[in-house]
């Protein structure tokens, strides 16, 4: 049984690669962006009430992860990617469908430049990705209050973040720039660890795209420093 | 952009038919089913650690309304089919991509004639749903606690619901023969009212069938009353 799908908009985000991509939403309240509705989804009408949920589900491709494939068993960052747990028992973008899931913040439609915009925030989806399907979260039926899960464990510490007196300037410029909060936005990236685990206790330097910026930032024992941020277009 | 994905599994449902599945999951305990998982999924290793989960997401196809098409509007029954919303504000069956979302509590895997079984439980899936996504539900992302919804209302009062004698016999046999509760299954499918918006008000004969039986039923003005549950196989 085959089916054809179609994408019915595309993620504009502030997340430009994969690296720096929180491992879920909602850990990231400064990550923002924007759905653009392709048609023939682009009409206002399909979106009408829409606006009395706070967030919304987003059912999307994992795009850039189709051209690796799947294996059947995976290494969750839950893990510290020691353990290998089934790929069904994960979230993991390497899929045998390469669906993805995810619920992020609504704020309302926007029209710009003859296009129709879904406006979001807390996000955890790369620049680009196709939406396959928009739904309403529905509290009633998804906040389930007896949901257990065993062997995820997110309570862990966020890393200290501090930036150089240059790069706080980068950050105050873009801000009046492009009315965009890039400081918060760095530091909440940077507090849940974007490492690999394979790499953490590495003391060493790490760029990371974020927006149209690229983030210079230094790993070490007590925890984060932003030194530089550069414009990269 | 298009995307060709593919059944991973098949829903085994109490459901037969689509009427009498309730609007969403987890309002019907006793419905069950299981996914009998298909190649290349159908590998037990695939599953490990999900028995660390009480809940999963399915991710599949709503096959049976893509001959039906969909329109930019709906009418939801939750406001009793009295006002349109956008169809990206409901869940109807009826979308772009015909996708579903459900989340079902899940028991475990079972090997059964060489196939390979997930048995859930509290499921609005029809027999035969092809699934094309199984993900653990993690509470500490999927159950949103400032999540809000404007128009959805969930907080109807249950119907009564009175069993013949006859129907009653019945459904004791059917325990006995097949070791399921038909009865809390009835109940708890009419408690929830399956009549269309429309149909409500109206006292007339309804029929609906669950596994292998036949249920006829009669609504009153008090509530509804089973008559007759006649084997179909």
């Amino acid at each position: 049984m085959e089916y054809t799908i179609k994408a019915i908009g595309l993620v504009h985000s502030c997340y430009r690669e994969k690296f720096g991509i929180p491992r879920q939403p909602g850990l990231v309240k400064s990550g923002t962006g924007a759905i653009e509705l392709l048609a023939p989804c682009d009409r206002e009408e399909m979106f009408t009430e829409l606006d009395t949920f706070s967030h919304i589900w987003l059912q999307f491709m994992f795009h850039e992860a189709i051209a690796d494939g799947w294996r059947p068993t995976v290494r969750p960052p839950w893990l510290g990617g020691q353990k290998r747990v089934g790929l069904f028992a994960s979230r993991t973008p390497h899929r045998p469908n390469f669906l993805g899931l995810s619920v992020v913040r609504y704020h309302g439609l926007r029209k710009e430049k003859g296009g129709l915009f879904l406006d979001i925030s807390e996000l955890d989806l790369l620049h680009g990705t196709p939406i396959v399907d928009i739904k309403p979260y529905v509290p009633y039926s998804d906040a389930l209050e007896d949901a257990t899960s065993g062997f995820v464990q997110f309570a862990k510490q966020k890393m200290a973040v501090q930036f150089s007196s240059e790069a706080e300037a980068s950050c105050k410029r873009y801000q009046q720039e492009k009315n965009r909060n890039l400081k918060s936005l760095i530091t909440e990236v940077l507090e849940q660890d974007p490492r690999p685990a394979s790499q953490r206790g590495l003391q060493r330097e790490y760029g990371m795209l974020l927006w149209d910026v690229n983030v210079r930032w230094m790993a070490e024992e007590k925890g984060f420093t932003v030194f530089l941020v550069i414009p990269i277009e």
